[in-house]
């Protein structure tokens, strides 16, 4: 190809093709790459269109290189925040040295909304796109397949062949349970969510292999009466009381926590208690302050940028899931002791 | 001008102008407009270079309305998007529509990294900023005044001549005030956060003017402990109790709440109590749910997207801060009765 025509062949945008085909930039983008969901009259309509303008597909991916736009598009349906936020912090963390800017864009569970801010991020020429999310089993209403730039998918489910990373949920739940065998806990009882969730199966599975198949899980909502209401169940029971509950996350927790105190019940002395995601309005506030694992979303989304800016410079990533740790935040509410930063034995420090 | 010559001008940016001078983006354009603090001979020098590449000054307000990004920079020190969120969720709704698209740039109180972020946005050409904080008597730490596109302050304080928008903290605490007053409540006590805030001394004004100027105001940190320490000191002292604690957030409120259930002191029907905030983690998971006196900040956010978007059109919008107002949302904490929406009287609501 001759110097003018790559010239003109990046003069000419997605943009441009789709505008006179009529054409979102994502529909246009798909049918020039023979992916997505179109009739075969509008893939046609499209590739005519490009070839008229002199549009050149093979130039998308140098000037992508090339002419990069430093932006990084965050797509997300975690309004709340609660999710987003500190993975947000990771992202502008790891790109803001290199002079990328984030777009924020909160699509709810709306594929229409969805489409709008994903052809706006095409429009822009983003150099990456990062979906995220509020579940891992949970993917965005919208299709991000076949798009003309990287796509890194972080705390949202992604497709087969993607670039996924998630909180290793197991590992989490194995290091919570195993301090409280380690504080000398005989009777733990898992108090966590809905069964619908792959986290809480994760979670769960990881509790009784370690305290054994005949560990107690209830399940309920993630609300903080969900944990009084479990202290109510347990505790109205005949027999051995619990020593320990371990909680699908912070709320739930902190439920358990004051339904304890207020039946005269001492934690951590009678009874140890940990959270789970160190939601720190929730974890610190509780009296005492919670142990809670935490899933170190920062790390997560700092994972996410650095990754999105190798593919963005055309650096080879291999697809697959990545499980990165999480960590137990070691606080009032579990007892025990905390090991020393030499995991083999040695210092111990009472908490 | 002719035509070849506006063509001309647009193509040299001011991105240009500012590399070829060595400065960044933002002060060459305070050299150009005779703005910001600088050396004279960085001024000339920017001004020279300016010239020498054909750059007119001119151009770029009408390059702002003719060729518009469809991007709008939103700047925020709230790391922990407690206000930033809503804020942001209601700049986005107001924009979607028009196909604009938001820049979330979290500066910290970090000088230097809003440096980088608002050079970013001019180098993007953003039609304009939307800066916002956690404290409207508090400014970030970047100077945002003659910059090429409209800046509107939302939820922050901005300079005198600014577009600046802010929650009418004074008739949200009447209000609320109002209501345990017409719930017949004879004592009321004002338990609110540090002196040094603005918003403090609004809400603690507004609180007197209704009960009178002995009415007592306790400052403490903006903390469920504080809430506890307060009801602690309160009902530790001779005479008559409070038949009503106005707190100054939600997380002061929560501790009164369940500081006064631990002494067997039943909210409402013994004290009543409301907040500030309405953050829905800590206001409806509070026994009983709180009354919370709620800022409105996502509509504070569409009526910043509203007024950014008026501005990049270039249409006049007068300066000055704009206080708008907010409601008090009503749960179980503190008793009394809802009037209708007919505000003269009319139905009666029990709560």
């Amino acid at each position: 190809m001759r110097y003018a025509d790559v010239a003109k062949a990046e003069r000419i945008r997605i943009y441009d093709v789709a505008r006179v085909a009529g054409v979102s930039v994502a529909t246009a983008s798909k049918a020039l790459n023979d992916t997505g969901r179109m009739t075969e009259a509008t893939r046609t309509r499209v590739k005519q269109t490009a070839a008229a303008l002199g549009f050149r597909p093979n130039a998308m991916a140098r000037a992508l290189t090339k002419h990069r736009s430093f932006t990084v598009g965050l797509l997300t349906n975690d309004t709340y925040g609660r999710f987003t936020l500190p993975v947000m912090a990771g992202v502008s963390e790891a790109l803001v040295d290199q002079g990328v800017s984030v777009f924020l864009c909160g699509i709810e569970d709306d594929a229409a909304l969805g489409k709008v801010h994903v052809d706006a991020m095409l429009d822009k020429q983003v150099d990456g796109i990062i979906a995220t999310g509020k579940r891992i089993d949970r993917r965005l209403p919208v299709d991000l397949s076949g798009l003309p730039m990287p796509v890194v998918y972080a705390f949202t489910e992604g497709p087969e062949d993607a670039i996924t990373l998630v909180s290793d949920d197991a590992q989490g739940a194995r290091e919570a349970v195993e301090w409280l065998v380690q504080a000398g806990r005989k009777n733990i009882v898992h108090v966590t969510g809905p069964e619908t969730f792959v986290s809480v199966g994760e979670r769960a599975r990881a509790f009784r292999a370690v305290v054994g198949e005949a560990g107690r899980v209830l399940h309920g909502p993630w609300s903080e009466a969900w944990g009084h209401e479990a202290v109510g169940r347990l505790w109205s029971e005949a027999g051995d009381k619990p020593d320990a509950v371990f909680c699908g996350n912070d709320q739930i927790a902190r439920g358990v926590v004051d339904a304890l105190r207020e039946r005269g019940i001492v934690v951590p002395d009678q009874v140890s208690v940990v959270g789970f995601d160190n939601w720190e309005i929730v974890s610190a506030a509780t009296r005492p302050p919670l142990t809670s694992v935490d899933m170190n979303l920062k790390e997560l989304g700092r994972e996410a940028g650095r990754l999105i800016l190798e593919l963005a410079e055309g650096k080879p990533v291999e697809p697959g899931v990545r499980q990165l740790p999480c960590k137990l935040v070691v606080r009032q509410s579990c007892g025990g002791v905390r090991r020393s930063s030499d995991q083999q034995g040695g210092v111990l420090e009472e908490v």
